[in-house]
């Protein structure tokens, strides 16, 4: 009997089911509003019960190995609980891994979303040909996910892979985080708004004004449409975007020297935007890149994908995610397939 | 028959030799100038012929293992030569490994030297408790290791470790690697030297001035002994020194959530001077720190080596190196016994 795992995306907004087996046969896929505001025991009631459907299908057919489940926020591993989860009230503290084991009766494993989506674009993605990988999702904020050896690196306490709260102007804008300058306030949807609304602020941006004055839902894409027609002030804000995850690229590179580095999340759909100040500051900063760059037209957006190239070519790729938004449901389902 | 093997400490100045076993026993130590302006093949000879009298001497009590050598410059794994090596001139692109150990008949490992400096400190020294580690080694420039599962982690080229390129400054000083703002450039004794000169020119230092007219070999160390009789713009260096290896360490924490990060090389003798800056970046820049940071005053530098805890407490620990000039020299020898 073939074995199969379901994965789970569970978002502040949608909560999504895959069934996938170990052949990456994506067997059945579900997508549930998540009710959050409904308390966290209707979100759990909802999980379960479309869980137990998708089982209960397969249970002559297939072997489940057991469910993975991707959630914003930081998870202790050793417990299984939320520390802290802003989009998903009232998690924290919560023994969600237990809790979700004793009602379905099989092994769960509880992980972090930017490191699920990692490890599902190493699977399946932009990170296939690879053992070694790190990921940056650029989202509402900057997450990450290093693949160590084909495992997600979880570090000490889980907490790896915060690639977005790196320092990339030491006296830059502060975060959330307590720091200063981290990439995320860069290069997260919420820094290009943020960049925007200061241009405009500023009155050099008679473009940007225009477009947030004539749109109620003025957004990162809104700013992005503008850099590509050719608006200086939105240029510039997509060449800070590619300036910080060029320094942090830069870093990891230096740091590490893996043979692939993956971009994803909403804002990397503006890569035409931001990437050639990637690979201006990766050359400039990282001898290890310029010793180990491709030979491929760096601004080459179309090409991005096309770079990725088999182990032991000893190139170094910065190339686009592959999965979109299904990288961490099908990384959920991988942890499941892996063990952990 | 116990096995033993012999690391190599190569640099510009010294070639050093040991002799140590499985148990860490050092049998037998060697230290010759590096005859380095002689040229390569007299330096070789002198090893080989050091090497041979060790090796003669245990060649009926114990079993080597094989050459561990940790040379200062880039390697190439694979080739075993020297891409780039400054203090070693005459020595890139000629097959150093393949040489040596034609002419020994042993296995010979070569090693960047601040990655041996990272196994040996791993092995018998702050680490030693530890499988996972970083360390930063403060020297003319600004090297690094990376200990991942208690091997040195190359990367795919054996360029990994790079930490004093890691950018502190976006728009810093320059470096000799073309980039800007590396650590290198704050946190070296060629950047404590640098500072001092600038803070000498602009006026405002007249405590170094004093000291750099009068002492014609004015240095890092001059520097310090200034910082610790409470000159304000010495202090004022090593503050910046502490700033930059606390935005390294944070990025580090932030990126890898490791159990431990090891400071070492000459400069770290300033210890006291630049380490209360390093714990207020860590703090303020990554949340994973202020997480698992342990409860040690910050500041107290006796007590630095004292933080190391076992494995398991879950506390992230800054720590000073242990072993001095001779962490290079172990990292070599148990590169040979740990096979690579």
């Amino acid at each position: 009997m073939p074995t199969y795992s379901i994965g789970v995306d569970l978002g502040g907004t949608n909560l999504r089911i895959a069934a996938v087996d170990e052949q990456a046969q994506v067997l059945e896929r579900v997508t549930l509003g998540t009710q959050a505001a409904l308390g966290r025991d209707r979100v759990l009631d909802d999980m379960c019960a479309a869980v137990r459907r998708t089982a209960d299908k397969y249970q002559n057919k297939a072997s489940l190995a057991g469910i993975g489940i991707g959630v914003p926020g930081i998870i202790d591993l050793r417990t299984g609980m939320l520390r802290e989860s802003p989009n998903l009230p009232g998690w924290a503290d919560y023994p969600v891994r237990v809790e979700i084991e004793k009602r379905l009766g099989t092994r769960v494993i509880l992980e972090n979303d930017a490191n699920a989506a990692a490890l599902g674009e190493k699977w399946l993605g932009a990170g296939r040909d690879f053992d070694d990988m790190a990921m940056i999702t650029l989202g509402t904020g900057v997450g990450g996910g290093l693949i160590l050896g084909g495992r997600i690196w979880h570090g000490m306490t889980g907490m790896a892979g915060e690639f977005g709260h790196i320092t990339v102007e030491p006296d830059g804008h502060p975060c959330g985080c307590g720091g200063r300058g981290c990439a995320e306030q860069y290069a997260s949807a919420t820094a290009v708004l943020r960049m925007a609304r200061e241009a405009i602020a500023s009155g050099r941006a008679s473009g940007l004004l225009r477009a947030a004055s004539s749109d109620p839902e003025f957004s990162a894409k809104a700013v992005y449409n503008l850099a590509i027609q050719g608006d200086q002030e939105a240029k510039e804000i997509f060449r800070r975007v590619g300036r910080a995850i060029g320094i942090v690229l830069a870093t990891l590179v230096n740091g590490l020297n893996l043979p692939i580095y993956v971009i994803g999340g909403g804002v990397s759909s503006a890569w035409e935007a931001f990437s050639p100040a990637i690979f201006e500051e990766l050359r400039q900063r990282s001898m290890v890149y310029a010793a180990t760059a491709p030979p491929v037209p760096a601004a080459d957006a179309r090409r991005a994908s096309a770079q990725v190239q088999p182990l032991g070519s000893s190139k170094t790729i910065i190339a686009r995610a592959m999965l979109g938004t299904d990288a961490g449901l099908y990384g959920a389902a991988r942890l499941a397939l892996q063990g952990g």
